[in-house]
């Protein structure tokens, strides 16, 4: 393998070698025409502009139901001297849609005449009096009133809409000449890859890429075939890469394209054609591979099996899910596009403010997954958790805010342009909670989500939501932090945080804290005196978190220092992580609520019964898009729900705690 | 049929009445939940929440290719003090995503290590040295760093995009619980109907709203089944009717639902169940019709063939295909949303500037169709065809305008909201294009769109596009307005039209203008002193139109007065309008260019040069927006499509005629 080639380049470097490539290979354009039956075509896009075959209408036509007539017969006629037409001769009935005579050139409306002589069937069967002239081609559709044979109809590269269908069909035509669908191949490998819905053993990892990357390459116009799981092979994998090659498009393989032990695709790509690309400085994604195999060459003999050479791109997408999924957005959407003779999508963009400090290489670009809420006139986005592996980043994702390289990092504050997931529609009607998590919040988002208002949380610990509110960043906070002088819950911190800024407390939930220890209990931990017990290890929450607030008022006032703990410097940031911590026997306990244990099936130490407050700003209080939250307070559908998590106590929920500031 | 049903009545009325229906027929929710695999699960809406039943990872795993050990172990390693740990005891090699041994707690990357001893495919078998510590948990996805087993995932009403279904697998699920289709069936009804890709004779039209309906459908989330087109026969209708109520959640007929002599639909539903609208006050798409049919009765007996009795919604949808298009959103769109438990479709809104006054009726909320695009600083809606029957207004539409009922209009230059087809991105780079007309406006559309740029344009006469440029409604306009006195083109309406304005003038192409006769030129047409034989009629354009300057310059010239022509005051808008009337025998001829004599196959009797030019404000000529277009000026594929329309002359493309101005 050339190492010219595994150094990182940036993204329009790489995507330059890869146009090229599909230049000289006569790829860097629509791949081929076909025409196919108009309802089989919604979202194709035209290959050719379409031209009208025929006049719409293409005849003079009525455009009520009514008596076709000449305009000139009713010249004159008034209350005072109506006009009198036989039918048959002078007028003749027609419903909307029908041909006019020759001679005729309006329509009256059959309501505005009245019938003289015989009726049937509750229409005029002799003569028809009008009491008002008619103009010429009043109620007539003209021939091509909407098209005109010869037309154009629809531009060429025109994705094709439900009316365009229509107006296709309506100028004559019953087929319409598409780009067909890139074909596109997913190979996953490794070894330790499981299908989807197998329960995985340790070591093993649920294959997932190949759903995400067919479901973005189906959702982008083009056909995907997901191949069976190719263990770490050097032959299988070159053989599925082959076969791929013979009748697709394009050939993602996934993972193995870092440069540890498994990563057989570099090699494969080398020895099926050419590579160009290994490594691109954006992250997540990095070890992303792009080459050009040649699918007229059989891997055994490197002999041409066919007569023409036939160059297929290739994309070695990187394994982590995040990086896999934003591969798919950064290069194979607009290859796609091109191919399919479309615009590469847009997605709409908005300028927001960053809420915390972001460290980035300055290497690499850096796609930051963020969630995105308007607090006031201010638009504000929270970034999401970092790592590659969290494919729930981009799931609770509102957008993406690239920081290039080149930038070390954005300051809490900033100005930022969100690329965003979601329509600015969506984002005008969520609530920004911020501060300390808790259970009761997802439920709270569960029920307002049916009342159609969205609610997007992030945890930054109470103290966190505190600064976000004083940075006008959220809605409300949540919070439950005790202090250590009263013995109260969060007021003295208001007090202090949120100096002349206007909130209401409202009580939300009390709640159980304790101990969660693994099942059975085996250490017999029984409070926080244990935990100054040398074989006892802890794990912590987050400086800031009303958890580790009410561990140290408890610990100080029972003296034991935190030197004495071990795993008191360990942090976690929410009640579920260190419960896994406990699971997984990182740690032998932490302090955190029932539910967590729950969740777990872990055992809890119940110590002590606490009261979990939103902090909102009188402002947003007063406002029509928190009522339905403060509404949904006294409901009994919801107080119920929370009732049902185990360790909650709803009596609380709804009472005002304080009203606090000018 | 109860007449009371007869009367419009306002949308959120009907709305209300269908609800209602609805409800009682317990019909105004989701309909049922399926489980289904993931691979399939794109696109559809979470029937319930979905739950982590694993963890990921489910153990602590490897981040990054290299050596698992004991963080402990590395201890003041540095450059002068570096740590050797030896293999299969204190260090482990693993790859990314391997589990860690119990007793490791962080990974170091291969690349971070100095081999020591024998070494073999690239890597250290015995020894690895450091050089400087590692924390605890360094490069190692700690178990549940993703998700923690019965943690939310994806809340209920979630439509799947790709990477939900990866965090929906990642979670341990291989199916997903999805609200199923709905099942909409729909019936064309109209003894004058033809299938799309038919040729229609007179008094035939091809059925497409069908085909409109169905892609709506599809593209909401349903599935559609079309009927074949049912003739006007009240039974077969009623059949129809019966069958497609067994197996389907909605029924949509369509046509048959205004007052004249083939509307059966009504009567049908009535007999089939239950009628509650008959009429809604909106333009287009008043004639709608809503009820509620009893799948349980067999039409001939009036017995219930079944034991359960099963309600199905029945929507007739008017027959114009504005009509239809329009009652598919505002009907079908919303109800498919609650059954599938998702929101409706939100447009994305903006607000523009209208650029005509448009009366409409106070009774009716009227649609208004309009071209969108920036200009400047503004926003600027134009106003398209209203004709129901015009589905290429919808076609052409970027949105859409509603002015609601109790308004007689909007006046030019008010502010509308608008609800777009397009994204806000694409209007940004829609250059408007206002005047007169030409096919070589429509090709430079096509070749602009080839470099990312939309052209949209409404022919509002030559005059028409000067006035617009005044109140800064479009970026330029197409003019060919002959001056009397000087016989020059152009300039002397602008110093007139545009005082104080800096406009540039460029030329666009030489045409030849001519009298368009029918074919063989039956009444021997030879020039404008023919227009006054009084067997002669002729079709004129409207006032403003280059053309009409035309005509009545060289009229004065020849001193031949309008009212010795027959048919002088009938006007239309365009050429091919013009050309058509002319192949219809409403008119012998009429003054237009050769290229819509030909695309009617009419005969061509040519009488002029004129020059049709580019009147461009200097701001819009300077900007970036602009210089594509300037551009395809002097490109050679684009002058060639221009020459290859008959009568067509491009020596002058690009010349600069005049700056005038400040």
């Amino acid at each position: 393998m050339d190492s010219v080639y595994l150094r990182d380049i940036p993204l329009e470097q790489a995507w330059e070698r890869l146009r090229l490539a599909l230049e000289e290979a006569g790829l860097w354009g629509p791949l081929e025409a076909e025409e196919i039956p108009l309802d089989q075509a919604l979202g194709r896009v035209t290959a050719e502009p379409v031209w009208a075959t025929t006049s719409s209408p293409h005849y003079h036509a009525a455009a009520m139901d009514g008596y076709a007539l000449s305009s000139a017969s009713t010249n004159g006629a008034s209350d005072r001297a109506p006009v009198t037409l036989t039918l048959g001769q002078a007028a003749v009935y027609v419903d909307t849609g029908d041909p006019l005579p020759e001679w005729a050139d309006a329509v009256v409306p059959i309501e505005n005449v009245e019938p003289v002589g015989r009726i049937e069937g509750g229409r005029a069967q002799e003569s028809i009096r009008l009491r008002a002239p008619l103009a010429p081609w009043n109620h007539v559709r003209p021939m091509g009133e909407d098209m005109v044979a010869t037309e154009l109809v629809l531009p060429a590269g025109q994705k094709l809409r439900p009316v365009d269908l229509g107006a296709v069909a309506g100028s004559g035509h019953g087929t319409v000449r598409v780009w067909r669908r890139p074909r596109v191949a997913i190979i996953p490998t490794g070894s330790e890859l499981v299908p989807s819905g197998s329960q995985p053993r340790t070591g093993e990892i649920i294959e997932y890429n190949s759903l995400v990357l067919a479901a973005q390459v189906e959702s982008w116009g083009g056909t995907a075939d997901r191949w069976p799981i190719v263990p770490d092979d050097f032959d299988r994998i070159l053989s599925a890469m082959t076969e791929a090659a013979q009748d697709h498009d394009l050939v993602l393989v996934n993972a193995g394209s870092s440069a540890g032990s498994e990563d057989y695709t570099a090699s494969a790509v080398e020895s099926l054609g050419r590579l160009f690309v290994h490594g691109v400085a954006v992250r997540p994604g990095h070890p992303v591979i792009l080459g050009m195999l040649d699918a007229s060459l059989a891997p055994a003999t490197g002999r041409r099996t066919r007569v023409s050479s036939r160059q297929v791109p290739v994309i070695g997408v990187p394994g982590y899910p995040v990086s896999a999924a934003l591969t798919g957005e950064a290069f194979v959407e607009p290859l796609l596009a091109r191919w399919l003779g479309r615009r590469p999508l847009e997605p709409p963009r908005v300028q927001a403010v960053l809420t915390r400090k972001v460290h980035s290489s300055a290497g690499d670009d850096e796609y930051l997954r963020v969630t995105v809420g308007r607090v006031g006139d201010r638009i504000v986005a929270a970034p999401l958790s970092r790592g590659a592996g969290v494919i729930t980043s981009l799931v609770r994702a509102d957008g993406i805010v690239l920081i290039p390289a080149g930038i070390q990092g954005v300051e809490a504050g900033e100005m930022v342009t969100v690329r965003l997931y979601r329509t600015p529609e969506e984002i005008d009607r969520t609530l920004v909670v911020l501060g300390s998590h808790d259970l009761t919040i997802d439920l709270m988002a569960q029920f307002l989500a049916e009342r159609d208002i969205r609610l997007t949380s992030a945890n930054l610990g109470s103290l966190g939501g505190l600064v976000a509110l004083r940075r006008g960043e959220a809605h409300l906070a949540g919070s439950h932090l005790l202090d250590a002088e009263t013995g109260e819950y969060n007021l003295a911190y208001i007090h202090k945080y949120l100096p002349g800024l206007a909130v209401v407390v409202v009580a939300l939930v009390g709640r159980e804290q304790g101990l969660i220890v693994a099942p059975g209990n085996p250490k017999g931990i029984q409070g926080l005196p244990d935990l100054a017990r040398p074989e006892v290890s802890f794990i912590n929450r987050q400086r800031g978190a009303g958890t580790r607030v009410l561990l140290d008022y408890y610990l100080e006032r029972l003296g034991v220092t935190a030197d004495a703990i071990r795993g008191y410097l360990q942090e976690e940031y929410t009640h579920l992580a260190v419960a896994a911590a406990v699971a997984s026997g990182r740690a032998d306990c932490g302090l955190g609520i029932r539910a967590a244990a729950n969740a777990l099936r872990l055992d809890f130490v119940p110590l002590f019964s606490e009261r979990y407050d939103l902090v909102i700003p009188r402002l947003h209080y007063e406002s029509a898009q928190l009522r339905p939250l403060l509404e949904l307070l006294s409901d009994a559908r919801f107080r119920q729900a929370v009732e049902g998590m185990p360790g909650y106590d709803v009596t609380p929920m709804g009472t005002i705690i304080a009203e606090i500031g000018p």
